[in-house]
């Protein structure tokens, strides 16, 4: 059994309160938010306990792991108290907006040996895994291409916008991520953007992007596209496309059921896809961590580790260099 | 180049007067219909010459075929005259609602040589023709089970029920020739009908049906299930699903084009498909032409012959005495 | 928190074990098989107690209810037992393939108040089920015809088939619930059933069928149409159309996951569908303990009766009688 | 009736005769091309007399209209031939490799009224045309994105490749047409391209490119995405994919037929789809010839200009620009 302590319980902590009370091998131990309401909401739906401080609830001698969900300039703060007092370590992505605290964070953490994972969640799904799968056993041949298409139902409002770091690096970055994820060990060595506000009055006003195109190329020579937009009136749009030597695989859209209907005005009108990230991702956020859990009890190093967090994050200031210079730009990963 | 005369010019006569002008091994010579108007229309659209009886449609010694598209009961009448006469004939389905006429009919031309083909279409469907070329091929292994979906986009008007001898002889006997031509030389022995009428109000004042169910059995023991309505208001249903040992093969619907649209109430919503046979089966129309200019041409026996015509009009009986007893009825193709 | 005892530990039994085990609501507290092997494998994975009789498990004022998954000839006894002993009732399928038996214990039991529940989990597919809330609600209409396509992936042993009680009673009993569930209030009161040993060796040894087809019909006229095989090599087969006034509904088969491939043999394969019915119903096996939880706690009566139980085993009888007589056979349900 | 000369008879020249001569409006006179056995097999097959020179092809009293379907370096020769002689003209694409020769022509025809049309014979796909009348209907709200994937099934041979003048020019020059067509009055504004040669050994000494991606922007905003490849083992890909503020519409792959095969290894695998463009685009090329036909005769200027055909060169010259210095390039159509 493994004890937690949660930092953070808004939307998404809540989401791994619930997670962990519910896995059999794990307990939710405290729950530490600013916000008391959110805090009260855990600890009764979950019996845990209200820590009053950060450090109540990292040092506790009962807990074994700690999940870092709060506001993104915390993360780096909370993943150096937990590596010092020897707790594993589940965090949020990003793992911070600036590069800078992200190294600074690193180079405090490196000789500590606490296992640590970042929340990328995608890689855990069961049909875009499927791909990364293709790719290793090389069911399409040679990996050529990379298409994906990433939308979100609706625009968050204005107090998201002004935290999320910008278009980039809050949404993009897990798409750089799942680049990365099926590429294995080919790195990334280029990067086109193409940033662009069309509708969300907000993105205007904070001066961030609602829609983004992207072209990477990988070393051997892969061609990744990405394609994100802030709205998609169907809902939440999520695509994966390999294409590669020998055919190629596509990680589709997901309904609730398997139902269509055929009426006088449709024919085979399927049944809504998946709403947003908790319904869609629903199964990827548990195996996540059932990721975590083995890291932890088998003592190996993650499957999602600090540095993919650090290295998406690299990918998203790229992109920005790119858009803001309008030519192609190379990563540098060191 | 084969001369043809054309007995009848309504809906499905001016099908074929189209069919026949455009093809280039065909010409239509003359047309004959009791109707003027139908005569002026088809003989200014096509050029041909207008008959002013069946006799000068028939022997004229400028044709050497007739299509027989007129009014059902004239059917057998076209048939003996254009096989004396020595032409050869397309007649459309089915050759007579009386088994009684049918047979004599066949006593009378039994001798005579000229080529003769019934006009089932959809035997000519690329799609549906798959299913037949796997049970031949045993790419679904043994041929177990059958299930034909067919229904009309929206009911007839009176005047045509009251002409069309019941919904089994009209349209099912369609099912009852596919269900035949899948089946090859296995011949069926049982059949189970179940007529009803649900929503047409011409159909309850005819005392015909709108929506049925059958079920079939073939000497090999392949099972066989059929339904049909008279209304469909997603358009022309026409789905042909064979299951066996090794797998299954279905003949979907289809659309005239490959889009799809993804809305706030709909995602994936399709182009609709097919209003009516004119549309679904305009290949198919054009390739049982094809298939008797080979028959013509080569003196070979046409794939769908008179006894096949015969045996859908034996089956749908077969359909009715099962219906009004209430039993499975064996079935006597002698 | 309702506490159970289970009885019979076999395949079934041990996944009932497992749901309970999981669920928040429940607990397991005895198991009773006449296999100590299949007892010790429950009482060692869900840290129940072992049951050294029947009694011993229903009569124990540690229980609340009790789920019978014992062998068919020992449900009614059980069931019996339990009633008296004021335990709610969960018994899977069929209730006994004698209808002689299922009247008597009904007898026995129409006095006492206790819940209970037959385990018909298929009303509890999310698919399945919008096709019986789209006719409640008109969504296509008036409904007209239900089409079932009901496929096992392969043919059980010879030591399933000689308890199972015959196709029908063991299988169709499946689609018969659904269509008594799709139709609501609208009584079904014909039946023609065609049975056939197409291809399973110890199917015709067992003097059983593995291959059928049925059309029954409503007292509204509705159609409906069944088709049943042992064996189909792509998966298992469960889909369910609906079709009426205003349009049609599908529910169709369902893939772990949403992964198509394309290579230069095929274009758009799925993945597989899911292989059988613990995999395809996994959360309607869920679903329905939870109408079993809410019917014991609110006490009300479930959805699922022992009338529905009684009435499913009584279209199975007609149908074997239909088969036996080639009639169809008006059903009786008093 | 619109009497052709055809220049060049190789694959596409034959395509063109054949249409010409099929359709009810049209005949083929003549035929020229330097290679005489070409020349012999559509004279053979069309009935049309063989010129000896361009000049008496193009000069010719007989003839109204002239099809050039010859060598590249040619277009603008034939094309101004044709303009001084007042003949209508229809054009392969691309108009000439050099935009220098391409303005030079634009220079001595424009005073000529004579209609002309180049052969971006996509926008006469039904499926792909729904795309751009829904841009125009906003059937999808405001126009935010376009995707398209452009795959051939497989290289052309090294002879082709010499003259095809790169592939951005001889390929994605469809696309780039493509997306202008959907955009309507917004024109494209930027390009950023990435050109790769991963597999083709052929587009390796000829120092061309076998994969290739592409970000364009309109001057609205809209963001474009290409992918191309040279080789699609499942098929001729041809997908387009427009999204918007109200929605997603794609045209998808297309299959000869509606048939779907389900087996032990594959569950639902389509028919093949087509091949290459000649089966694809079928339709197509037909009704591009019933637009140009409805051009001369009406005397309204073809959908398909001049202007089309040089601005699509313009953006392919401009994303070899990109390619080469790895930036966004500004595009001037001037």
């Amino acid at each position: 059994m493994i004890n937690f302590s949660l930092m953070g319980a808004g939307r998404i902590g809540k989401m791994h309160a619930k997670i962990i009370s519910a896995h059999p091998n794990t307990n939710l131990k405290y729950v530490f938010d600013i916000n008391s309401k959110f805090v009260n909401e855990v600890a009764k739906s979950t019996k845990c306990s209200k820590a009053t401080s950060p450090e109540e609830a990292i040092n506790s001698k009962n807990i074994d792991a700690v999940l870092i969900a709060s506001a993104t300039p915390t993360h780096t703060k909370f993943i150096t108290m937990a590596a010092k007092a020897g707790k594993a370590i589940f965090c949020e992505k990003p793992i911070d907006l600036d590069i800078k605290k992200v190294n600074k964070c690193l180079d405090k953490i490196k000789n500590t040996k606490v296992p640590i994972q970042i929340g990328f969640n995608r890689r855990f799904d069961s049909s875009h895994a499927k791909t990364q799968q293709a790719r290793l056993k090389k069911d399409i041949g040679e990996l050529e291409m990379i298409v994906i298409t990433s939308r979100d139902p609706e625009p968050p409002g204005m107090d998201y916008l002004k935290a999320a770091g910008g278009f980039f690096r809050d949404t993009t970055i897990h798409d750089f991520d799942l680049s990365r994820f099926i590429l294995g060990d080919d790195p990334i060595v280029e990067i086109s953007a193409f940033g662009d506000n069309l509708f969300d009055a907000n993105a205007k006003i904070a001066n961030d992007f609602d829609t983004a195109m992207f072209i990477l190329r990988s070393k051997a020579g892969v061609l990744i596209h990405i394609n994100n937009s802030r709205r998609a009136v169907y809902g939440y749009d999520q695509r994966v496309e390999i294409f590669g030597s020998k055919g190629m695989m596509i990680s589709g859209n997901q309904t609730p059921t398997s139902v269509r209907k055929y009426t006088d005005t449709h024919t085979s009108s399927k049944e809504p896809i998946y709403n947003f990230f908790i319904e869609r991702y629903e199964q990827a956020y548990k195996d996540q961590l059932n990721e975590f859990i083995h890291s932890v009890k088998s003592n190996k190093k993650s499957k999602v580790t600090f540095e993919d967090g650090r290295n998406a994050l690299i990918l998203a200031n790229a992109a920005y260099e790119s858009h803001n210079n309008k030519k192609v730009v190379s990563i540098d990963f060191s």
